[in-house]
C-alpha cells in the first residue's frame, strides 16, 4: 500500500501570515501523498467579537449557535482553508480545500442535547473517501476545514482533532497512513514546565497512568483519545508533535 | 458529446434562504452534468459594512483592499458556497465547493492599476480543468464561487459572470456547454418598464444597436460581452433569464 501522511494544525499555527508560511514550507518538505486538516478556533473568536457575538466555550468546546455556525463557516470553510489553498498552490502543491459537506466526504450527527446544548457541533456518523481517494491518486492534496454537515443541508461545527482522526481510520483500509497531530510542543511533555520532558512513546496503559497522575492536562486528553482511536483502528502510526517537526518524525509516538 | 449547463445565479438569489431554496430545487430538475457559478457581492457589503469596511465600487466593481478581499473570500468561499454544497447534498446532489485556486482551476493577474486601483481584483488568465472534469464525468456537481489566485499565493476577487463565461469556453472543447445567466428579469428587455418587452434572440449586431440606442442598460452590458464572447467561442447555447425559468430554455437566446 501507499502512504499517505495525514497532518492535523491547530488554528494557532495557520493564523499568523509567518508562522503559516512557515509551516506550508515544512509541508512541502513531507513526500508522497498527502492531506492537511486544519483548525481555526482563534480567527472565529476574533471575527465573532468584531461582530458582537459571544464566544461560549464548554470543556474546549465552542457553544455553535446559528450566528456562530455562520462565523466558524467564514472564517474555517473561507478564509484559512483559502489561504492555505492558495499558499500551497504558490508552492507547485495541487491543493484542494474542502469541508465535510463538499462530496459528501464526512456526515455527522448534530451533538443530542444533554446538559449541555451545543448547537449546530457535529458528532461524525460517517466517512466516504470514494471521491477524494481519486484525487489523491491524482496528487490532489486535500485540504480539509473542521466543518461536517448533517445530510439534512446543515453545516456542523465539528473538532478538527476528531476529523483528522476519522478520516484516518477511514483510509487506513486504502493506505499506511501517519497520522500526526501538531500543536504548540514538541511533543507530549512530562513535565509541563521542562520542555525537554519530551515522552517518546506512549502507550495506552500509560496514558492512563499520566491521567491519573494529573501529568497529561485536560486540553491533551482528547487529542490522545483520537490518536489512541486511531492507532487501535488500523492507522500505521500516530504522532504528536510542533510545526517545525512535521516532516521529521520527531514527538510523541503513540504504541 | 456529452452536454453541460453551467448556470450561474448573483448574489441577492442565493443570499435569502427561501429564494436559495427555490433555486436549488430548480437546479435538481437541470438533468445530466451541471456546474453552478453563484455571485455574493450584497451578502460582502453587508459583512464589510458590520465590520466597519467601507464599500468602495467603481463602474459596478468592487475596490478590493486587503480587508475587503478577507471579507468576500469568508462570504463568497465560506458562508455563500458551502451552504449551497451542503443544500445540494440534502437533495442528493453531489456538490462540491471550489474556487479558482482549488486544483488550481482559474489563475488570473491581479489587475494592472491605471486610472483606477481595484485592489485584489482578477483578470483570468488560464481555466484549467483537468481535474474538474475527472469529477464532472464521476457525477460530481461543481460549485464555483467567485475568487481566482495568481499562483503567487494570493486570493483575487474576479466576476462571477465572467468566471462561468471563461469556464464555458474551456470546457467546450469537451461537452457541448450550455451557459445559462441567471439574473432578477425573465430575459434582456427591449423596455425596461415592460416585462413583457423580452427580447428572444440577441445577435451581436441587434446589441450594438441596442446598446447605442440606450435600449439595453449599463449593467447589462458586461453581462452579454461575457455571453457574446463565450457564443463566439465555441459554447452551444448561451441564454439570458431568471431563477424561476432555469431549467425551461426561456428567456433571451444569444445567437
Amino acid at each position: 500500500m501507499d502512504t499517505l501522511k495525514i497532518i492535523k494544525v491547530g488554528g494557532r499555527v495557520v493564523e499568523d501570515p509567518e508562522s503559516l508560511n512557515n509551516l506550508l514550507d515544512r509541508f512541502m518538505t513531507i513526500s508522497g501523498y498527502k492531506i492537511l486538516v486544519h483548525g481555526g478556533g482563534p480567527a472565529a473568536t476574533n471575527l465573532a467579537t468584531q461582530l458582537g457575538i459571544k464566544t461560549e466555550m464548554v470543556n474546549g468546546r465552542r457553544i455553535t449557535n446559528k450566528d456562530m455556525l455562520d462565523v466558524v463557516t467564514m472564517v474555517y470553510a473561507g478564509l484559512i482553508n483559502k489561504k492555505i489553498v492558495a499558499g500551497l498552490q504558490a508552492r507547485g502543491c495541487n491543493a484542494l480545500g474542502l469541508t465535510g459537506a463538499d462530496m459528501n466526504l464526512i456526515t455527522a450527527i448534530k451533538r443530542p442535547v444533554r446538559d449541555i446544548d451545543y448547537g449546530f457541533a457535529g458528532d461524525i456518523k460517517n466517512v466516504n473517501s470514494r471521491e477524494l481517494r481519486l484525487l489523491i491518486n491524482e496528487n490532489i492534496v486535500p485540504v480539509i476545514a473542521p466543518l461536517t454537515h448533517d445530510n439534512q443541508g446543515n453545516l456542523l461545527n465539528t473538532n478538527a482533532d476528531t476529523i483528522a482522526a476519522e478520516l484516518s481510520v477511514e483510509l487506513a483500509a486504502y493506505f499506511d497512513v501517519f497520522l500526526i497531530y501538531c500543536f504548540e510542543k514538541r511533543g507530549v511533555l512530562k513535565d509541563a514546565e521542562d520542555e525537554n520532558s519530551i515522552i517518546n512513546e506512549l502507550d495506552s496503559n500509560l496514558f492512563k497512568e499520566y491521567q491519573e497522575q494529573g501529568i497529561i492536562s485536560a486540553g491533551m486528553i482528547p487529542k490522545l483519545e483520537n490518536g489512541f482511536h486511531a492507532k487501535q483502528s488500523g492507522v500505521k502510526e500516530v504522532l504528536i508533535t510542533n510545526a517545525v517537526q512535521i516532516a521529521t518524525g520527531r514527538g510523541t509516538r503513540l504504541i
